[in-house]
């Protein structure tokens, strides 16, 4: 470990000054799509949920985009089935059969350090990391919320600060399993030995929260360990990126949110002694993409209208868990707690706090502002206007690149591959080729 | 419910008895395959054990023979590397990838009840099966090592009733989630609602050792749920065995051990208040197939001559539970304590035990007997023998099928698709065509 900066509060170097760095762009599939509506739309994958062609179909077109990864997010609860789809397939699984159907793209996968044992994460992820060639990414989370606890023995979740310090040991008890085949071990000299003992090591942790011997039972896998990821916006999330992300979702709905986000967590990551360059940080990004910015707007207003209010007022009050059913739609927003108070996640959160500070909006408009992404910046217009958008984000400490959340499946991911990739393309700020065979390959091209 | 049976003592009605009853055969895949020189051979795929083609190809070649399943065990730990690969890929992961390679065939997964949580062994397994379009088969185990049990947070591994037990729990739990959503619970009423939340039902259970809200993430899987497999040899695995399995691997070295298991077993599921035809019961069967018998030998002595008796008397170490170092291997086996003291695995205990008594071997002796299969019946010989030998077994009350344990991957296994399944089909004992589309179907295949 290198030792703490001593400038801690000094801005990271701004990575837009080097030249010839490359935008990174992750496709975060979600369902239908990331607007709650997206399921009624006409054309939507309603059917096919379960069936699964339709991501691998999805992989494909973000291969074909030449995107850095697809990423799944996971939970371990059901909603309100009346409202839409939640979770359908597993992961792991998924991601498995569409790591087969694709031959580049990294596959990221949501894993909680607080359900699964660190011996299963990491045996699955190594071997997701085989199946696919060295394209596995795991982003961390600790989940949060208690129905996911109750399926899984707790009955009400951990606090946060024991299931952060729980991650901590997580990660590296997972990466001690990881690490303990060492590169060469397998010798498959059949006239001797097909292992060398002295390169398989025992892992022989035993911690606050975990007892893991090891080693591994799966031979290093070719990136040497997955892709790490970790999307947390509190201060235990933050903290927990700057040491050990390789990858960061981020939660920002303009330009201020972003840097302010973008500057604090590149300043943890100099704080645990890392490169800040070396951490890519991708802000959610919703996108509607017409040929004319009229085009644009009618797409999103399209799926706007879809909505029925009481499912979004329904979704806001998960957000700010509390119940704004009776909420008046025509006032402006009744006043929220501060974010020191929030005990559930804290990005979104924070985002909808900044959004009634900037807008003041009515209850409606609210929910017009988060149908789609719940508070990740939404960008409506044509290719060029969104490239520049995108481009003043990326060249001005906001971005190190995007991880696309299409409100509609695939049609707004399709939109953006064929659409807006280009016009990136054509600025040089987005690869024209794959150059790499793994995830970490693709996050380390300039 | 039904009330168990009256006559427990009495064998169920033979089903050699039921005319046009049919074989069914699965292929369990481990390593280079279940001889433990395999990895030795010239031509073995120990080069390809984390390859994923590797487990494809097999796949292909058992879906080719119109097998019912193919199948994977699991374990938690690695033994001696020095000696042979043990576990590689990750069971679940490959498994989703295998399916998507194939269209017929069934796909068993070992899954531990005593270091999964029921809700991951269940959305996992019913993505499999959606995966898989109605494929998915699950090997209930309880795990039985204490190096399995220190990779998962135990100090050893729970006492035998305990895991059974809880493996009684995990079943119930899974199956309960997997009946969580009902068949027609999917609305996809773009005007109307997504899911009818009358259909998706909670499971509420809090056992002794589960506490599990539900509803599963995962909408109903093809099959309803999973096949359920068991292979315990003890009287608590043949009872889960007989109230749960639909498919029974069994560990038999002749006929007579394989009918006294047949029988035994048949019982349990009378006793349960099932009907024994609705289960099939496939012992482990280790073959090497020749043109002529000299050429059969011939195989088995090629790979056994690749075994170093070191390592033989390793493994025949951890079958028995003491130090067989020493043992001197020209003079006849020590004697072993009686099964009812031991407290590993009883089958394979049970195997060696009576080998010792039919056939008073040398050390030597047995361990050439042990070296493919640990202890499973061997037939070694011609299509025509071989098939004469299931045939016996088949008709007889020794199986219903067999689980095919192919000493050399994938010759061994390509032997008996190209060489012994014609010679089945011709006398009308196996399937020439797959006529089902899910692996429950292809159990049901009269």
């Amino acid at each position: 470990m290198a030792a703490p900066s001593e400038h801690d509060d000094a801005a990271a170097p701004g990575p837009a000054a080097r030249s010839g760095r490359r935008l990174h762009l992750n496709a975060f599939l979600f369902g239908t799509g990331h607007h709650q509506a997206s399921w009624r739309a006409p054309d939507s994958a309603v059917d096919r949920l379960t069936d699964i062609t339709y991501y691998e179909e999805l992989a494909q077109l973000a291969e074909r985009g030449l995107f850095d990864a697809v990423f799944f997010a996971d939970g371990h609860s059901v909603g309100n089935v009346a409202g839409g789809p939640a979770w359908s397939l597993e992961p792991l699984t998924t991601l498995s059969a569409m790591a087969r159907a694709t031959e580049r793209i990294g596959l990221v996968c949501t894993v909680s350090s607080t359900f699964f044992t660190p011996f299963h994460a990491a045996r699955m992820l190594a071997s997701l990391d085989h199946i696919s060639g060295g394209r596995a990414g795991w982003n961390v989370v600790t989940s949060m919320w208690d129905a996911e606890a109750r399926n899984h023995g707790y009955t009400a979740m951990p606090p946060k600060e024991e299931r952060y310090e729980r991650a901590r040991e997580f990660v590296d008890v997972a990466r001690a399993l990881w690490a303990s085949w060492d590169e060469d071990a397998v010798l498959a000299d059949r006239a001797g030995q097909w292992g060398d003992p002295e390169k398989v090591h025992p892992v022989d942790h035993e911690g606050r929260y975990f007892l893991v011997d090891g080693p591994l039972t799966v031979p290093r896998c070719p990136q040497g360990e997955p892709v790490l990821f970790q999307a947390g916006a509190s201060g235990p999330g933050k903290a927990l990126a700057g040491e050990v992300a390789e990858g960061i979702y981020a939660v920002a709905y303009d330009l201020p949110a972003a840097q302010e986000y973008y500057r604090a967590v590149k300043a943890e990551v100099a704080r645990a002694g890392r490169d800040p360059d070396g951490v890519v940080v991708m802000p959610g990004l919703v996108t509607y993409v017409g040929r004319t910015h009229e085009e644009a707007l009618e797409k999103q207003a399209g799926v706007d209208r879809l909505l029925p209010v009481e499912q979004s007022l329904a979704q806001l009050s998960t957000f700010v868990q509390q119940d704004c059913s009776q909420w008046d739609l025509d006032a402006p927003v009744p006043e929220l707690p501060p974010l020191e108070e929030f005990t559930g996640p804290q990005g979104r959160y924070g985002t909808i706090l900044r959004i009634i500070e900037a807008e003041n909006p009515t209850v409606r408009q609210l929910l017009a502002r988060l149908a789609a992404g719940g508070g990740h910046c939404t960008m409506v217009g044509t290719p060029e206007s969104i490239a520049d958008q995108i481009q003043e984000w990326f060249e001005n400490e906001g971005a190190d690149g995007f991880n696309l959340m299409p409100p509609v499946q695939p049609d707004s991911l399709q939109d953006v591959v064929d659409l807006v990739v280009p016009e990136l393309q054509r600025r040089g700020l987005f690869r024209t080729e794959y150059t790499a065979t793994t995830l970490r390959g693709h996050l380390a091209e300039a």
